[in-house]
This record gives C-alpha cells, structure tokens and sequence, in this order.
C-alpha cells in the first residue's frame, strides 16, 4: 500500500499538508519531450485555492520548483521531480484534532495505521493539498499525450441535485474541450452552473457542505491498450480515480444505468467507417475486456460533500475514548467538485500515459 | 498490463475457454493454512453454469485439481496452483467469429492488441471461464480470512429494475451470511427475487439478455488496513471489481448516491461503544482516506447485460473491412448477475487478504 | 519475496519436487510468437537427469505439457502455462529430513519462514528440479530472442580446480554456439572438460560433490536497454543468477579481476567500425550505468559444491534441539554445473526478455 | 527499468549531478521511527567528498534538507523525503563530452537510451553524486534497523593487489564496527590501509585510477528472511549492490572461491549452541535458498577502477561518427572505494529493511 504508483512509469507523490513542502517524483517519462511551464503553472492554477467565494480561503502561490529530469525545458529521461514550498499554514487551527478526529476525514484510520504518529496538521498526508503535485505529474503526462493525440477533458456533472449536460459518448469536439478548459466552473450548461453555484454558497452559509460528480473524456486512445483482468484499462483507470481523495465510485460508459438495460439496448454494434472499425454507439465507454477499443473513453466519479463543515458534530476523544463534540474550524471549500476538476483530468492522463507501450523506455 | 496481480500475495490466472486446461498460481499464501477441498468445491459450484435455465447450458465439472502448494490439506509455502481442465468444449460455435467481432465483447480490441493472434474460440482468455480461476484463488483466500475473522458475502443487489433489499451499513449477522451463500439465487428478498428470475426468462426468451448489480459487504476487516492515494483499500478492491468481466461501475458506501448530499448528512459521527471506536452511521462504506475504519466495507459493482445475445446484431468483417451482420450461437447466460454473485466474493477476498499486513511472509 | 518475477513479462514458476506436477506461468509473451516444441524439448532434455554417471540417478520424462496461450503453435497474447507431471518421485528417502535439516541446503532458514510447514520431500519447492519449469519459460524466451537477432550460450568455465579457456569478450561465432549447445559436457576446451569430468567422478567416488563456475554470453542485445541504479540491466540479470539453485556470485567483463586494474587498462576506448559505434575491449562486459553498451554481455557465475554428499554430516535435531549425525540417502549430483549451464542461458533469456522494450503489449 | 525500487519500503533516487537538486523519496518507513539527523549526517559525511587528497576536489556541503515523513523528529508514516540542492557545479568542464563520449562511463549507453536528450553534465543522473540521495534513505534505514537488532559494517577488503584482512565469517563485535565505521580510510588492518592508500596516490599521480573492492557483513537479521527463486535475499541485495555505480560483481560467503571446493569442505554443518540453531563455519554467507539462516550475512562487492582518467584516451565523435581522442577534465577521485564504503552500507540496508515483514504497513 504506497504513494507510489504505476509500471511505465513511477509517480511517487510526498508532503503532508504543513510540511516544509509537497511534491512528487515521476521516473519513466520519456526523454525529449517538452515541458511548458507556463501551460503546467495554467492547469495548476485550476485548482488551486483562494480565488472565489466557493473555495478554502487558503492561498497559496503553488508554483512548482522543478528540481531535475529537465534540461532547457525538455525531459532528459531521468527522474523528474518538483515541489512546492508550503507557506501559507495555519497550523494552530488543528491543535484540537490530534485527540478528536473529525467525522469521515481519514483521520482516525490514519492515526490506527500509523500508531498515533501521523501528521495531523491540516490532514497531513491524506490533505486535498496532496492533489497539487499529483497535477504537477499529471499535467506533464497531459502535455505528452497531447502530442500523442490524446486529449482529455473533464467537466462538473453535477452538484448535489443540479445536472449538467454530459459529453456526447461518440466524443468532443477541439473547441469544447478548450472552452471548458477555460471556464472558471466547468460546466457545459453555464445556466445549469449558475444553479450549482448558488447551491455550493447555500451549503457554505449553512456551515455545510455538498457532494456531486465529474464526468471525463479520453479521445484518442488507440485500440488495444490494457489488458485482460486485472490488467484492465478501467482498473487501472479506477485506482487513479480512487487515488484522489473524496472520490467513491467510478463508472464507464453508461456505467450503473447499464444494469437496467437489455443486451440489445447496451451492445454496441460495430460500423465501418472512414475505413477504420468504430461502433455506432459508446455505452461501453471506450473499454472491452479491459482493453481499448478506439472510441472515446468515458468515466464518471462520484465525489462527496466535504467532510469539514462547521457545524457542531459528534466524534470521540482517542484518549480518553470517551464521546465529544467537535467543532471543525479552519478554511475549507464548501464543494471540491468544481477545484477536483482538473485534478480527474491529472489522474486520468497518469493512468493513460502509464498504459500506453512506452517506446522510450 | 496483466492477469498477474497483488503485492503480499500474487495470483496469475491463466487458461483460455478452449484451451487444454485453465488455472491459477498463487505465490504468497500463508503457511499452514487448512485448505479445505470440499468447501471450496461448494463455492465453486455456486458459480458453475448448467444448474438451471438461466445459465448457459455448457457443462463444465469445474473440479479443481490441486497442482502444488498444499502438502495433507495445509499450504505449504510454496506457490499454489491448481487448474480445471477443460471438456465440454464445442469450439465449432465459434468458427465465424474470428473474421467478425461480436459486439461489446473483448473480440475487437483483443484482436488489435494480439495483432490477431488471440484465441478466439469460446472468448479465449476473456471468457467468463476464466472466473473459475479466480473463484479458486478467492475461494482459499475467503477460508484463510474467516479464520482472521473476516466475512465476505454478496447478493444480487438488481436485476434491471427489480431491486433486492440492501444490506444493513452496520453490519449483517452469521445467520443472514449463511442462508444467502446457500440460496441458488443469491437475494435477500425472495419475492424480489422471483420477479427478478421472470424478467431474466423473460429477455431470454426473447433472445436478449439483461443487466444488474451486485452488493458485497466485508465485515472483520480492522481498522487501519490500506494506504493513502493510490495506495487505497478502495483502489485495490475496485481493480479487484474491475478484473471481473462484465463489470461497468463501482461504488463504495452510499456512492453515486453521496453526491446527492449534504455534509452533515453524509459524515459519519464517532462514538465510543464497548469500548472501541465505532461510527453511528457507514455512509463511508467502511473506508476513508483509502484506509479501513474497521466499520463494514460496502461495495456495489454494475454488471451489464450480457453481450452475447441470439438476436442479430451489426458487426463488421475485419478481414474484408465491410458492414456484415451477426448472429451468434453458442450456449449462453441471458444473465451473468447470478453467477458472478461467488466472483465478486472471491475477487474481494483477493484484495483484502493482499491488503492484510502478511505477517507470515 | 516471491516466485513471480518480472517487469514486462512475468514469470510464476510453481511446484515441489514430490508435488502432482512442477510448472510455470508467464504473463506477457508477445502475441504471434512461434513455439517450436521440439527445439524446445531438446533444450530442456540439456538440463534433465538421469542421462550419464555425473549426475543423479532420479530420471524424469520432463516432457512439458503446455496447457494454455499457445494456439496452433504460437503464442495467442494470453498467458502461457504448462506443466510437468512428476513421476519417478520416491518420497521415502526423505522421510528422516523432517527433522534433521540438511546442512547447506534450504531446510533449516524454510523450516524457519515456513514455520514447519514446507513441503521437505526431496527439497519441496527449493529442488533443483524447479529450474525445469525455469527452463520451460527461458526456453521460450530464447526462441523469441533468436529471431531478434540476440543468442545467448553458456558453457562451463570451471570445475574445482580446472578452468575452461573463456569466451572472447568482443564476440564468438555462431558455429561455437552451436557446437557448444550440442555438447554432453558444454566446454570450449574439450580436454580440460575429460580433466573437469575426472574430478568429478573422484568426487562422486568419494560420496562428495565439487563446485564449478558457468560463463554465459549474451549477443545481440542492442545498446540502451537497461537504466540506472536500480533499474540497472546487471542487476535484473543478477536476480535472476541468484533465482538459479546453488549460484554464490556474479560478476560481469572482468569482474572481480577488475579491481587489481587500473583504469587506463580496465577503460574500454571507442571506436567507429562500419559505421557503427564499437568499443575495442569489451572489459565492461557489455554494460555500463547499468545500461547495454550493444557489446556482448558477459557474465560469469559461481557453483557451489553440491550440498547433497553421502559422507556423514553434523547436523541438529530441531524437534529435541539436540546434535545429531545426518548420512543423506537419496540420488544426487556429484556436480551441478553441467545441469547448470541450459539453466543459467534460461534465466539470462527471462532477464533479457523482460528488460527489452516490448511493443506488443 | 527505473530508479524506483522495493517491496514493502519503495525508494525513488533522483537528480542529475548538475540539476537544481538531488533528493530522494522513500514510500514505506513505518511510522514512530526515531530519525537522528546528527547520527544521518554523520554517515553522510563519510561518502562526501573534498575531505582529503585522495577525493576528488568537488566540494558540496550535502547537507539534507528534509521536506516531509518526519515530524518532530519521528517518522509519521507518510512518504519521506529529502534532498541536496546542488551548488558547488562547474558545468564548462563538461561541455565537451556532450559529442565525445567517456570509455566505460554510462555517457554513449545513456546517448541512445535517451535519445540524446540526457543530461551530460557531470554524468548526469549517472553520476557518482547520486549515492548521496541513497545514502540519505540507506542512512535512515540503518537508525530503523539497529533498533531491530540488525548491524551492517563495510570495510575496504582490497585496493589494487593489497588486499586488507576479512571479517570473521561467524561475527564481528559491537567494538570492531565502532572502530570501522569512525576510521577515516575503513580498513581492518591499517598496516594494509596505508599501502593501498600509496597505491591511490600513486595512480592519482599517474593521472589514472585503481579499483578494489569492499566487504560487508549483516549481524542479527533472524532465520527465514528472504524467498526461493527470484524472491532471494541474495538476488535483493544484488540489485541493491549493482545498483551503486562501479560495482562489478557481487559475491556472497565464501562466493567464486566456492567452486574450488569440495562440499565436504563447503557444508556448513549445524549446531545447537544456547538452545540457538547455529552453523560451526558460514562458508553460506547465512543465506541458504535465497532465505537468511539466521548467522551473519557477508557479501563482497568488485569496485571498476574509477572511468575518468586524466591520461588522453581514444573516443568517438559520435555527430561526426569518426573517431577522436579524449582528455577528461574536471574533478575526479583516483580511486571511489573508500567512499564507496558507505554506500554499500546503505544499499545493504534498503535492501534489508525492504525484506523483513513490516508488520507497521
């Protein structure tokens, strides 16, 4: 059981969220290949805190510092890593919680696994803020499988109750996928996110959070990557998608609305078309056997309302092991869906860049 | 990418639906443990096929020939392995497949993948077969972790839209565990599941075939078990899921259904009780921050309809590169959802007991 | 700590000496690949006993039977496994080792990690027999090496005392490595093989055994396969030396000789030939940085003395904790270095195989 | 192939020699461990160069920068890591070998691998420079096992052809490691010591190098560590040796003079001794089988005569592909054996820590 993850390539992602920094270590990239900073600090920039009345005040610069494994802005083929120096901590904040851990925060099975010595500070290890480098990783893979053709987008599909629209199955086109990139909330129903948004900043009055999903798309993907088992595309896909936090479930293609179609209704039948094979419709979502099949790939994670929220609530002092009240204080979104975004966006293209065969290596 | 899987315990299952035989390896079980045959011959025959009208009519005995690894009904150390060697095999049905892919199968992208090398008969490696394998694997590890304490159990959760009851989030007793691993159709409520058995004659009769679900509860495990980002408990049990054919979706405590709700509905508030620290709730499903609480583990896994249905479909010739219509014989499930009710048990025991800290190792 | 090994391709190799069967699975042959079985059956018949006075009595058809990812003589991309059925196995020689660990032989340290579980009949899992399914899988790996232009050939370097004369590092021919794979007793030197054989039939004589060394060259491997540190191509191979029964020591090019040179002796200077970038000396041993130089690569292994000899031993007793005598019955190898030599070429072709970039997968 | 490696503890080694910063990563110390900074620079200062004539001149104060794992002073369970920022880099001197590579240094394996995209400067991620990261993890792994009991020592065994004594196979005190491991120049026989450090000079002088070769001895890891076949501790602890630059052979126990030898001589007969199971000689280096005996592991490392060389050596120019000759600037240690002491120790003990049964994760 590790933070270090992959076979083509190895991310190893460190920090906790008060240390001196977070970062992470990726060794396998291929050598020669670009890395615009500007276009990393752009995507990075797309979750990170403080910028509207929806997230964690918190602000943090969150420039990453790139140590080795590029020279003049090309990867070299040695290890790559980065950090990001944490400044803007507030560690008082958390005193209270090394005893009284917060309901559905990880706190107390970490404080089990590790026999009481973890870093408690804002989360430590298991902190939204551990997202930061896995972006740094993953939007160096999006920039790589760019290059390769492979595009991946994602969007809020919904909050609480609001639905946005989803991606046509068949896939996207160039400009909405760069439209959505843009968006401050991406939703491609704007009328839909402005009923998000008030939802999100109702919750936040209320001292409370909410929950909701993301949808993804992955163009491009030749056919035949994966594997048989467990060395599915979708497995592989699904621990990425498990790997970011709040994340508890994961579907492909018409994913749990499958079970209540007939197999007439849910096979996908085969055309050819431009000369290449592709099927009429995309319930599979892209994976066979757990092996790609040419069409766009398409995945849906559920995301959980925020386990801070301010409003009292019962939990238990681990010393004294006696029930306690906790009032959870410091900043926190009342909604990760729209900042977790980019985030799916970063895991996916671990995943891809890691399945595909990797010719460099 | 591969079909060789785990870090304390490494199961490689191999075997193809026509081949000479199909099996599985397991390198790292615990010494000294009581493998016992006759249980695990009652488990597999929960998942043979050939029982009733709703399974394929293929009749495999499915007895496990124990290879190594087992001296006098105790592991030994050394790796297991046992195969089941195949019989009933009409490989005659599947002539006309290897030029056109059935739709929604592996055919397609195994044959991109294998440069149309692959075994093609019966599926090949893809087959639903290759289940027995993995419920051999899972079948000893459920034995070696009812006696750490650990109970798995599963139940057909829908069948298109005829739903069973849930499991209690809290926890289910022996009693329940037993009669459900007993029933030939694994449902809590009868009634439901006699609806659910007319509506899969039903699409059979209409030469269809129909989706459905699963739910698996994992009580025993302790708290502390699993790691933080893609070191997950819930990680490596969806790979787990996802290695399981058929599979479109997994969710773990209230899943999909969480995005629907407030933090302070979804938090699960801590009390002491008997002295341990339990939860009051388990919308967490029994896992946070990708770490065991030690409250029951709750997944549910999507199956969709089965893709080999008699009804003609659209394909294409891969060979000729033209639009070429399909009709597929052979003997097969209208619906997998009663069979896979063992492989999901069996594919989570998998990933609980390579979770466990192996102290025997 | 395990059986299965492998990066791209891996390999489970299973069974005891006195289990139903002895076997191995590998995962990750390339799709297409042609098995030749009785190329591969000579290769094996290279390492099996019972053929002259030189090694033990004990006498195994060690026909593989392949169960599965082979169709129609090659390979189908699924997982490859096959067998060998034990027959000639006469537990009853054993019986007394229960108790009484064989010095130098793994008895005691697998008593102690098995906790008296293993399977101790004729050295369970740690036979020298398991290197058969070893060279099942390394048989097949030189196939499909072979015709990607690498060959690897070992011979026997020494035998106590007498030494073999060496490979030439820049290269030997394609004859001497048929010649040397078509000899009963793989020497370059055929007179210093009639002294290694006298000595040990002297040894053998004696009721003792003599150790040897195994020189293996690997030609062909392209430069830059390999990586740095850990991910050195010395120190894939090494592992899988040290996975061979009995091997103590590996080095590679000069080896332990290099470290009386100097560097303006021990330094290999380019040069252009044909338009190819060659070094004059190969003193490396074809890998530098852990990294092909497109040199040969060239290994050199220690044997120790068979630990099976007749002569009486001083050994314990670990039931009563007690000094006790120990006379080993049973059928030996006087020496393991011939049987060695198709052994250490299989394991080198399973390393090499898994280092090499695998497009198909 | 990667610079990430290990089981239960997983350790990613990067930065180039003139990159930003060096650092490493490790995933999986337990949590609770004291971490002594003093005592880790202490062992750092033991492979830093500048410290005297016989090192090169290079002076980098690596002094550790922890960033995240350790919280006052204890590991908390989540990923440590450290790194070196790189200052004292003299980049000129290299600019040069970017066309002409350096014999038997990684530069022309390391051109092809990466497509001439590596970094050349200072060799790199190849460099010398990079054992100060696994020094930092292999340090910290050493404080975690003397708690567990476990010691490991190095010394230099041989310089050239003086060859220094060797450790007593059955164990060394508590006194003699003391003594070693403050030496300035670890030598057991400083008469010896004083001879090979003439011997460097002498090199130096002649501007070339000398190779030798270094001993390490494990005390205390107990009986049934390690595994059969490719699990090998023997087969660990090779990666881990191989994986230090210039090391060209590893050898175990009595190692190639083994072969010399009849078994009778070789066997290490068993005894009880303090109701203990011992061996009265370690011929076996205290691994049997690939799984440790319990007695002291003693392993043998051959050292290349260090590749930089100031005398004009013969190259290519490998834009031109015609040949060209060589003159090596820059710092360089006539002989990397002393300072190589330490880093055995270090990756003696990732490899160790890594096998024993963390029953913290």
């Amino acid at each position: 059981m590790s933070s270090t993850w992959g076979n083509n390539i190895k991310v190893s992602i460190f920090g906790q969220s008060h240390s001196e920094a977070i970062g992470v270590c990726v060794d396998g990239f291929p050598a020669g290949e670009g890395v615009d900073v500007a276009e990393l600090e752009r995507f990075l920039r797309r979750r990170a805190p403080g910028h509207d009345p929806m997230s964690t005040a918190r602000c943090e610069a969150d420039r990453p510092k790139i140590l080795c494994g590029v020279v003049n802005g090309v990867t070299c083929g040695a290890p790559f890593a980065a950090i990001i120096e944490n400044t803007d901590t507030r560690s008082g904040d958390y005193a209270d919680l090394i005893d009284v851990p917060r309901p559905s925060h990880a706190d107390y099975p970490a404080h089990v696994k590790y026999k009481g010595f973890q870093d408690v500070r804002g989360g430590g290890h298991f902190s939204g803020r551990l997202t930061a480098p896995l972006c740094i990783a993953g939007g160096i893979c999006l920039q790589i499988l760019r290059r390769r053709g492979i595009e991946i987008c994602a969007h809020i599909a919904s909050v609480g109750n609001v639905e946005d629209e989803r991606f046509t199955p068949l896939g996207v086109s160039e400009a909405e996928i760069k439209t959505l990139s843009e968006k401050k909330f991406a939703v491609i129903n704007d009328a839909q996110g402005a009923q998000m948004q008030q939802d999100i900043l109702r919750a936040k009055s209320e001292g409370d959070s909410i929950g909701g999903s993301i949808e993804c798309i992955i163009q491009g993907v030749p056919a035949g990557i994966g594997g048989p088992l467990f060395g599915g595309l979708d497995g592989a896909l699904s621990v990425a998608m498990f790997g970011v936090p709040a994340v508890k479930g994961v579907e492909f293609g018409d994913g749990f609305a499958c079970t209540r179609l007939r197999g007439s209704e849910h096979n996908d039948p085969y055309r050819i078309k431009d000369g290449r094979v592709v099927t009429k419709s995309n319930h599979a979502g892209g994976i066979l056997g757990g092996i790609s099949t040419g069409m766009p790939i398409l995945l849906h994670v559920a995301i959980k309302p925020t386990a801070s929220i301010a409003i009292e609530q019962e939990s238990v002092s681990l010393s004294a092991m006696e029930n306690r009240n906790l009032t959870i204080l410091g900043r926190h979104d009342p909604c990760i869906v729209p900042r977790a975004v980019p985030v799916i966006e970063a895991a996916a293209a671990i995943a891809i860049l890691d399945a595909l065969p990797n010719t460099n290596i």
